[in-house]
């Protein structure tokens, strides 16, 4: 059975999106100094070999994310949106999202298909384990997603890319959630971030 | 002009200390699983050449501390309390603890002299300068002063220690302190924590 894994970019304190997501700041308020953008820099500026995790991560055959990471849209679904990543996503796998509101399946090209869950983060869980066979489930984000997963003990495999700024406020990864024992099974540095990962042990 | 830095085991998701603190349980509640000790297993667990940032720290020629991390005695000094370390204590240098109630001077062994600061983390600083010399001053904690040193700007080097655990509440580094920019200027891991050695930019 595959690992039900989170690959989740945060400030050195801990948050991993500002207060105020919208559209036009997918990544919340910054403050007008950009930080959003330096948050997920290091990404850019590690070179290839070494965005391993999340290279990894990306290649999980089921991945589950919150309709706040999915897109800006809130309430009913009253308008076309498709997620931020295009027509051809990078996920090429079916990705389940949570939602209080209905939506039928939207397929898109390279394989990727939106399914819309209305039933809770458990059956998200069971749907993509459906899908996934023996590969790995991704839990996608925003850190509420994350967290949801954590406190219901559902995550096997923690990557954290910790970026060289703090935040101050925002969505926290690890917020309500009750004490974890870790087991730090790879921690090593670039030039820009730090990375660990952790199996959450039960 | 020596450096001001501050060295702080925190875990996984930010907090240097649990709910509680106490004589009995100088790190706070620990729900009865023993994570206060957990949280700085890693320094025992550690072949001493890894050490090495703790060790520069307590080089340290003066330190900075808060009065819960000094001891458990709240209010008046009702009570002799001579900090933590016994007798003769690490740090072989003034100790300057922050205080809103005056008491005298208290030499110790070995070289440590605890002075007691009324007025201020500023004052607090310059008398700090003044016994460094050039050498560098510790903020030695707990998280609640180094995040004042930190939301006024005092701070030049932090070293973490991110032990493989999470709290879920207690004493938060970098909570209230306003966003920070940072350079990672060193990260490495060993088999039990992460340290990442940061320097705050102004």
């Amino acid at each position: 059975m595959g690992r039900v894994i989170s690959d989740i970019t945060i400030s050195a304190d801990g948050y991993s999106a500002g207060l105020n997501q919208s559209e036009e700041r997918p990544f919340g308020d910054d403050g007008g100094d950009g930080w959003a953008d330096k948050l997920h820099a290091w990404y850019a500026e590690t070179p290839e070999e070494n965005r391993e995790e999340v290279d990894q991560t990306i290649a999980a055959k089921a991945f589950i994310m919150g309709r706040n990471m999915f897109g800006p849209v809130r309430g009913e679904w009253d308008r076309q949106w498709n997620g931020w990543w295009g027509d051809n996503p990078p996920y090429h796998a079916p990705v389940f999202v949570l939602t209080h509101h209905a939506r039928e399946p939207q397929p898109m090209d390279g394989g990727t298909t939106y399914y819309f869950v209305t039933d809770g983060i458990e059956s998200a869980l069971a749907q993509a384990r459906a899908a996934a066979g023996d590969g790995d489930i991704a839990i996608q984000g925003g850190a509420t997603t994350v967290n949801q997963y954590l406190a219901a003990g559902l995550i096997d495999e923690l990557r954290l890319h910790i970026a060289q700024l703090t935040l101050g406020a925002g969505t926290r990864l690890f917020e309500g959630v009750p004490p974890l024992k870790l087991e730090q099974v790879k921690s090593r540095a670039t030039t820009v971030a730090t990375h660990v990962t952790y199996r959450v042990l039960r």
